[in-house]
């Protein structure tokens, strides 16, 4: 019994789980031979709930609220999000996406039809700066994550990346929408360019003149709502919260992307 | 390299994966050694994208509009469904919802709070079906699946029924709401009580009243909006499929319990 949480370990120790390909910034090398948790998370449990099941309820939206990662996790999320599992559920739902806009009609839209992008953990990762504060066990610093997103260093996502390069090959439109404060809009901008996304038909940040009562889902639902008044067609919407595309008008279709390390309503 | 399927296939062939309970029709045994995937279902891609981050993009909702589980997953899944995991993440699950409803303040509700809860995949499970055809890669045979239905032996998915019993003592009244044809109601409510779940306050199936143009998401989102205007109020939904817990109103809580065999719109 107690060999079964070293036996999913073997992949990473016989080197065959490639590492996560951080461009900018990276990251500090995990933990691998922590032994309390193989890559199935099925060893430790959480009120009773393994830590993949935790996932799960977290990325359906069953779970809301969560302030942190639970203790014990870390390095479960640890191994999905530096290991091969982040990535690859990153890309089925990129891809489906992309397979998706391929099929629409663009020619007849004029111009107007755009996808909303979400900035953090959909178009920029912050993983090198969570790797290095717990994969989300740490309670948030709004501190220390400002310090990091003003270095304008993020890298992108990479499979975000190549969806936006295809909807824009596609005459699809891209807009940032993004709970990060008006303040930060030039670092985010550059931040954006030297990840590669270069062009943009708006970049809509949290301003002062938002109301201070909204959460996520009602300030990002009141701008979509502005785009569609604008005269702009929302084809996709693109996020890693589900405050990110739940909210009418929320765009034709959604995709979700991963991201079990932190929860904004 | 070629050890990596087999490796993950350790616990299961060392017996420490147990089997799913299925009390009503024993399923056929599934095939453990197949070395072709292993449980953590990287082995498999179908498009470049693995079972498990298939799994993860219908789970989100970014994957739509399917018709049947890509050929190659037929073990991965069955695997998934047949050792703990399936369990497990419907645990994680129910137990979120039980935890919510303990939050409720339900005395002051005049007996008029309700919970939602759909038939297949939710209440019943129609697992001893789906292990005879290939765990969603066969295409559906609505023949084969109604003479599976008027068997009336479907088991209890036991943590719904778990969350079904703590509702019901905290006062929270149960309407069932299904897609299955109002023809069908006097063997589903034989079922329902046969496993377990002995009253409720109704049960909605879909009638020969109901629009032929309607998918189930309109149907069901309208069969709420009728609840909440004869006064109830939708304290929680719990469903398998999106259209369960989406469309206005939705209910004040949602639960996505997961079902990666079929996509209902």
């Amino acid at each position: 019994m107690n060999l079964l949480p070293l036996l999913f370990l073997l992949p990473a120790l016989l080197g065959l789980v490639p590492p996560m390909q951080v461009s900018a910034a990276p990251a500090r090398q995990i933990h691998l031979l922590r032994p309390v948790m193989g890559s199935a998370g099925a060893a430790v449990k959480v009120k009773g709930v393994s830590c993949s099941s935790w996932q799960f309820g977290v990325e359906t939206n069953s779970l809301r609220g969560w302030n942190t990662v639970p203790a014990g996790c870390e390095s479960y999320f640890g191994h999905y999000m530096m290991g091969r599992r982040y990535r690859e559920d990153s890309r089925a739902v990129a891809a489906a996406a992309a397979e998706y806009a391929r099929g629409l009609q663009i020619s007849s839209g004029g111009g107007k039809q755009i996808w909303v992008f979400d900035v953090d953990e959909t178009s920029l990762s912050n993983l090198p700066y969570y790797s290095r504060h717990g994969f989300g066990v740490e309670p948030f610093n709004a501190t220390l994550f400002d310090t990091w997103v003003a270095t304008g260093t993020a890298p992108p996502l990479p499979e975000s990346l190549k969806l936006y390069k295809e909807l824009l090959s596609l005459g699809i439109k891209v807009v940032f929408l993004t709970g990060r404060a008006e303040e930060q809009r030039q670092i985010t901008a550059s931040n954006l360019k030297k990840a590669g996304y270069y062009s943009w038909e708006k970049l809509i940040l949290r301003g002062n003149g938002a109301l201070a009562h909204e959460n996520a889902l009602q300030f990002k639902s009141s701008e979509r709502l502005k785009l569609t008044e604008q005269g702009y067609r929302i084809v996709g919407n693109i996020g890693d919260q589900w405050s990110d595309i739940l909210g009418s008008p929320e765009g034709e279709r959604t995709f979700k992307l991963p991201d079990p390390l932190y929860y904004i309503s």
